[in-house]
């Protein structure tokens, strides 16, 4: 059966480009108010997409973008059919032509074997692989292999804010869920599919130092008063060594180790230097002595200042000294690494080296542990099957160095470990100016998609 | 004659505040394009006022806001009258009623003894404390006691950008002047008058740190990438080691040694720790170790962080791995010290601890010299009777930590040193909301003027 849904899915190219243009040309740009009708218009769309399948679909109204919701009509599955969890998110990033696009982000256009939208890749393009594998699934069997639930967002690129409320909400609904889905992430290069089944954790703070009551006149006061950016920098100079290492006292104590077989693996993988100096725009790469870049990326955890401000900003020379200094920073947190933990060491850290003469706040803005799923569950096999029918290849197993909250969320509220499998290629600018969705790895994923849902029906069973 | 002259001053003080409140009603902020207008009323306000004392007055235009420019015709000075050049500035800052003033800072009130306006003190309030005293001599002596030429700039408060093309435009007619008299600093305390007799120079530059090309993803680069916000705050943190020095190599090699008599002198001025923590809204001072907190202020060179910014700095959580980072940091300089020479200093110990994977631009905003006036001068010690005069105590000789690149111009350009003798109070609030000029100080200011330029006509001759 499943030979019939991939032919079907594949003679139907055209037909899903010109779905997919549809959902693209809608800008869902969450972070922006003005776009909240076309949010609410992007979620529609799904909704009205997911009952064509045959779902039962509605939106979850949130304190911001309501939730997409479909659930498989008994009717629709076979009785003893598995329960998946199917994650997307149909918000996108914020997009204007004078960005730098070449052709306008919401008129979805191809070029080159490429379509080229906001949102081609990150995630409605992804998403909307699954959506048209499900349909090849109901065209060609009449029914769908699992007995599936769809959860799309609509605040993903804001933070996932009301996604803890949505799970709380429908707890009921969802715990019977054996394995969640997700396609929200890469390829780990052009013919090479990945599954990453490890994600690093996030503590994120930020650091405000107060000094004199008000911005004072540094040749007035210069010398004789604490310089509460003089201190900021002195105190963030202190959390690093000579060796890219972090010197917040016992925050590599619970790293895990990772084997070396392991590490062999990630050194065989088609991955230079080079290349990723080249994607990140550097001339080299740099960090903690004694790894790779693939290593640093993903199985160290890192301290990096992701802001500062103090005193005078404009142009020219203003001859303040500042009353206030801040900066963001968060640590990057690998497998083991207990948030609680690091957060109670570096916050005593902080207190230790304050300087004399002005005083600190610290503001924490979220802690999430890492992620590590089990490479051997059914659920991670029957990727594995599936990405070998849809790309041709065997997946590598890799991890990534981001966070995605929602898995630590779907772990914690539904105890679901994510199976995370993605079409996108590195550079398809995700979040940038001419952001991308190759079309081949798009057909790939549909594929990918019609062959995991016909595997999990077969491998897992109604529990 | 003197004495009458001081009479008539006196008896005139009704006269003085409502002439110097028409002024004070001009909004001559000269950094707001809106107010252009009005720094030219004011400034023509001046020059009308300087041909009512039968000055010979115009107006030179500049790039921005013109300089008023007035000399003394033959006839109203003695033939062996000394030229005396005085300086001062019609601009004033900023100011709106919601940053805090308890009157509108464009009518200038009376309460307590105190003049309230912006301006009032800085710099219109001790200008027309000269312009009145030149009118006193004008009326009862019907000549002023020296040839005077007065250069009120309309600029000071942004930079002032224009004076040394002005000074030099003007080289022939100011450079047979024999004193320079500037009363734009303060009073050392309430009833201790003061000559100030050395200002600190300036160094100011923006540095600029440059990563990644464009902002990277914290997760998916952080470890792997050179951060420049970290390597910012690495570099800043090497400029100050423990004690409060800086350690820029040779930074301290020319500073002159102040004798120990002197310093033994300033011990016993009317300060205190507390009082000056009180009007810094700190809660102690804290410098370099082994100097008083006047010392630190007066005689002991700095190094101060003006402005930071780098990455995020909007609410919330923001995972960015930022692409550039940048400071403005300026030294304050002491007598002896080369600005070039530290200049060189500072570019190449910057050159030697950037760390690997960033680059830095440095971008020099302004070097000024330390001044420091003789004060054996016949001018200066003019400047000490008058103010005995004046305010009926000796004043001290004092420093200021800030620095007038004014002073340094004059002194380049036309070899002229300042004799900065001031009639504000250290809490007048210049450039802060609710500034005032005690009217007593104003009042004493003007017959320290008449006295001065009295004074001068003795001591000095024409040459």
């Amino acid at each position: 059966m499943l030979d019939s849904v991939l032919i079907w899915a594949d003679k139907n190219h055209r037909r899903w480009l010109e779905d997919l243009r549809h959902w693209l040309a809608i800008p869902s740009v969450s972070t922006q108010e003005s776009h909240d009708a076309d949010v609410a218009a992007a979620a529609e769309w799904a909704m009205f997409n997911l009952r064509g399948i045959g779902l039962t679909a509605e939106l979850i109204p949130t304190a911001r973008h309501p939730c997409v919701f479909a659930t498989t009509p008994a009717d629709l599955c076979p009785p003893q059919a598995p329960h998946i969890l199917f994650y997307g998110h149909y918000d996108v990033q914020p997009a204007q032509i004078e960005d730098g696009w070449a052709t306008p982000p919401f008129t979805p256009t191809v070029k080159n074997g490429d379509l080229i939208a906001r949102g081609a890749s990150d995630d409605k393009g992804q998403v909307h692989a699954h959506l048209a594998a499900l349909l090849a699934w109901r065209e060609i069997a009449s029914e769908l292999p699992v007995r599936l639930t769809v959860l799309l967002e609509g605040e993903e690129e804001i933070g996932s804010i009301n996604l803890p409320t949505v799970l709380k909400q429908r707890k009921d609904e969802l715990k019977s869920a054996q394995s969640l889905i997700i396609s929200d992430c890469n390829q780990f290069a052009p013919g090479v599919p990945a599954i990453t089944c490890g994600l690093r954790g996030l503590m994120y703070y930020q650091m405000d130092m107060h000094g004199p009551a008000a911005d004072l006149h540094s040749g007035l006061f210069g010398g004789a008063v604490a310089n509460p950016a003089n201190a900021l920098v002195e105190m963030l100079s202190r959390m690093h060594d000579g060796q890219g290492r972090v010197t917040v006292p016992g925050f590599y104590d619970d790293v895990a180790v990772v084997d070396e077989t392991l590490r062999r693996q990630w050194r065989s993988l088609p991955f230079t230097d080079d290349q990723f100096a080249h994607e990140a725009g550097i001339k080299t790469p740099f960090g903690e002595a004694g790894y790779t870049t693939l290593e640093r990326k993903w199985i160290r955890p890192t301290l990096d200042i992701n802001g500062l401000w103090s005193g005078y900003q404009g142009p020219g020379a203003k001859t303040v000294l500042p009353a206030r200094a801040s900066a963001k920073l968060s640590m990057r947190l690998v497998p083991n690494q207990d948030p609680r933990k690091i957060a109670s060491a570096f916050e005593a850290f902080i207190q230790r080296i304050t300087p004399p003469g002005v005083t600190v706040t610290l503001t924490a803005l979220g802690a999430s542990s890492a992620a590590l799923t089990p490479t051997d569950s059914p659920a991670m096999q029957a990727a594995a099957e599936a990405l070998k029918i849809g790309f041709g290849q065997d997946p590598v197993y890799v991890r990534e160095g981001g966070s995605i909250p929602v898995v630590g969320w779907f772990k914690e509220i539904l105890g679901l470990d994510a199976v995370m499998l993605g079409f996108g290629l590195p550079d398809d600018h995700i979040h940038g100016p001419n952001e991308k969705l190759n079309l081949e790895c798009y057909y790939a994923g549909i594929r990918t998609a019609a062959a995991l849902y016909g595997i999990l029906g077969q491998k897992l069973q109604s529990r």
